[in-house]
């Protein structure tokens, strides 16, 4: 038995961590555009990253450096330092170089603009604004952000039985570009739980799959997706159980806060696939609705479409019959095994439940045990209008 | 040798074929939503169908046909006869059975909304309408329209050295929902070849690959992908090179015809993949490009944002390095094998490229000789505003 607390103090939650998001010039408008988090104490991290073979240079730099312990991160937006090749790389150890005095094995992370050189000077001197004794958290978490429109985190604390306590908290960006392979997003996560490495990253593991696996705005994967989990022991206190559920929750709140946040969207909806063969089968269907482009402008235009989500399971690939799937608008049945339910009246209320900002639609494909919910948002006339002019 | 020349038949370029396109009231402004196509002679059929699940009725009625000849294809617009089960079957042989006198083996295409029961009284009244000595190949094009903007049609004769010679002509809807996977297309194509069954499909098979099959819409697969290829052997001419050739040619400009009648669609962008490590890999990496969100917002902003292309690339599963690999709009090279050759100029050049109606944006991956070509269109408001609102 342990209790959970929420707290608003993000990345700093954690005892001996501070945090804050200065200007250096690297967005137009004046805007925070870096960020770092700091510990006191040396800490373990356990590591995320993209899928995508054009992984950026802050990826490649953090894998060179192999088995290590660090307390600095630097975090920078508007520059993604990808395709930089070992430019880039060497553009990370200079910057770094200019790191504060006590800090060790200092670490970078960026997001924005693809194929543009980092602006070392202005990082550089953007640094020499950080005061390592700052804890704001949600100041961090603004200065990450890149189309988001409001900042991301959360934080825990866990009671344990003997009343011991250890706390996780994190920030997050991440608005366009997510996909079901954790995409164009980055998450950092801090605690001061006494667990291991290789705990940690069992956990990130785990808690992935369910969380920013699970999430879909717009099918694209990046080149900087990273989750980083630092933690640096100060509490003594650890429990493997709490644990996890803790930064299931941690991660599932933030991934869902994403999708809310999904360029342009204006509904977050819940995929909940049963019955199938398996549970890969599940996934691979309720990503394959996350994803539809059909799928999400019907939702955009609150428009109960079902056959464009019978007609979405059926392209998927997997193993699916007209005459043993349902399909029900939150607990709205418009087609079952083969009956249609679906008349102008059903319509109408399956077009009010459309109106909510937040609904499920659930598939029983009436063949197995399988089972899987994804998350994801439609798709409106601002996502066209965010991705035509993003760079400019 | 052979000579080709382009008719303007369509499908009743073939000797011996008719078509038309009446109103029979399915669409609510009284355009045509029903078409014929009649030969006087009974014909060979080839064909190609979705590869959905949840394929709609009028596929699984004609799979239930076995091996046969007919004379007479009904076409509505309108309504899919999708998920409708064993009544929607019903519903086409009811249908049928009011067919004019002197058809053999009748067969019924649909396309349109999914999840509705046939009109069926509307459709058999309509058939009255029909006159089997119509030769109105643009109306039944116009008919069988749904988001289209533009009817599709084509035909070319060919003579064979000898001075005999053959017809192939066509009709084809496509707007949205195109994939990679042939969706969300009707296709009829007529031809007066002396062609076994046999050697139709095998033309069939082979040219689909790199029309159809290489077009991008959305994304999405539909119930009711059809392609039949009737030939009736009138012209006693056949020679299977010039057979191939011609038909790929109608086939590969229906395609192009349909991307650039894509919803919203204002360009036809060619995607080029040189250099991948086998062709399966180029048409994989040329395929997620033309299904790239991020990208095909960009080319509706006319962003010659390089960097989405090269992410894109990393992300879609195939072989590819960043130091290998090269992205040009047109002949403009912006990234070579490292080289970043995208200052403001270039930016300004490329940005301009991207102003026509019709561009190329080539990857070479620089591992080995496997190439592909896809098409896609961009993706802006109009997209989202027609499907949005397509049932309403």
């Amino acid at each position: 038995m342990y209790n959970i607390i929420y707290s608003n103090s993000g990345v700093c939650a954690s005892d001996g961590f501070f945090a804050d998001g200065v200007s250096a010039g690297l967005k137009k408008d004046g805007a925070k555009d870096m960020a770092f988090i700091y510990s006191e104490d040396e800490c373990e991290v356990a590591s995320l990253f993209t899928t995508n073979k054009m992984c950026a240079a802050p990826i490649k730099h953090f894998r060179q450096m192999g088995n290590f312990k660090t307390n600095f991160v630097l975090i920078n937006s508007k520059n993604a330092n990808a395709m930089t090749g070992k430019a880039g790389i060497e553009d990370i150890d200079e910057v770094l170089s200019a790191s504060p005095a006590n800090v060790k094995n200092p670490i970078m992370s960026s997001t924005g603009v693809i194929g543009v050189r980092l602006p070392k000077a202005k990082i550089i001197e953007g640094m020499k604004l950080f005061d390592l004794t700052k804890r704001d958290s949600a100041a961090a978490a603004k200065a990450i952000m890149t189309t988001d429109t409001f900042a991301k985190e959360v934080a825990f604390k866990v009671i344990l039985e003997d009343g011991s306590s250890f706390n996780i908290g994190a920030i997050a960006k991440g608005a366009g570009m997510i996909n079901p392979a954790m995409a164009t997003m980055l998450c950092f996560i801090t605690t001061d739980a006494k667990v291991s490495k290789e705990e940690m990253q069992e956990a990130l593991d785990e808690c992935v799959k369910t969380t920013f696996n699970a999430i879909s705005v717009d099918g694209d994967t990046s080149t900087n997706d990273t989750v980083l989990l630092l933690s640096n022991g100060r509490s003594g206190a650890y429990d493997k159980e709490a644990f996890k559920e803790v930064l299931f929750k941690v991660m599932h709140f933030l991934a869902l806060e994403m999708v809310r946040d999904g360029e342009g969207a204006t509904k977050l909806v819940t995929y909940k696939v049963t019955g199938a063969k398996d549970d890969r089968d599940a996934e691979i269907a309720a990503k394959a609705l996350s994803d539809s482009l059909l799928v999400k402008t019907a939702l955009f235009g609150e428009d109960p479409n079902w056959g464009r989500v019978a007609s979405t399971i059926g392209a998927s690939g997997v193993e699916a019959y007209e005459e043993k799937l349902s399909i029900s608008f939150d607990n709205l049945c418009v087609y079952d095994k083969g009956n249609l339910y679906f008349d102008a009246e059903m319509e109408k209320k399956c077009a009010a439940v459309m109106q909510h900002k937040k609904f499920t639609i659930s598939c029983d494909l009436g063949i197995g045990d399988g089972s899987f919910k994804a998350y994801g948002c439609d798709l409106g006339h601002e996502y066209v209008k965010i991705n035509a002019d993003y760079r400019t």
